[in-house]
């Protein structure tokens, strides 16, 4: 499989950041052809140490880094990127890499 | 669920800190009582971009954040922590929260 990790960091309004987050940037990532797994953060992203400097952190799945690239060149792809200037107030830092079991 | 993210930054001596990755440091942090589901990266972390600044990222699952707390506290979690100075040449970042589906 192979991952893609969206950190989203502390955006100036974080109220306005969750309600445009799960009501229009959500379901744009969710049409996205070879999504397999969408998962949030729910609360605080901390680190070891305290808070972090995220406000919200998105995991998405897919089955290979192929598969991730297509995600981002599809329309639905340039859809949801371009909509990150829309909340993503604080910007956001991006992974994506292939997984396997420890 | 909960998540640990731990994202190695690229170290001295890659070919080193794998080799001292796969076969000490995951051993050791496969012993922390908790642990659901470990998960690395395969090949590159990428950003769509290109290259990332780091070299591997490990995700550990938890059934939620006071299992990740009680981890880091526990003997073999302190003695996981303390490996690190032992190949993470490049330093690491760690982020630690619940998750849900989204």
């Amino acid at each position: 499989m192979a991952q893609l990790v969206v950190m989203y960091k502390t955006p100036k309004d974080a109220a306005a950041f969750d309600k445009y987050y799960f009501e229009k940037h959500a379901p744009l990532a969710k049409k996205i052809a070879g999504l397999r797994k969408y998962e949030v953060s729910r609360g605080p992203v901390a680190t070891p140490a305290g808070p972090s400097s995220y406000h919200l952190v998105a995991m998405l799945q897919y089955d290979d880094m192929a598969a991730i690239q297509r995600a981002f060149a599809s329309p639905e792809g340039q859809a949801a990127v371009a909509d990150l200037g829309n909340f993503a107030t604080g910007g956001a830092d991006i992974l994506m890499f292939e997984t396997r079991p420890a």
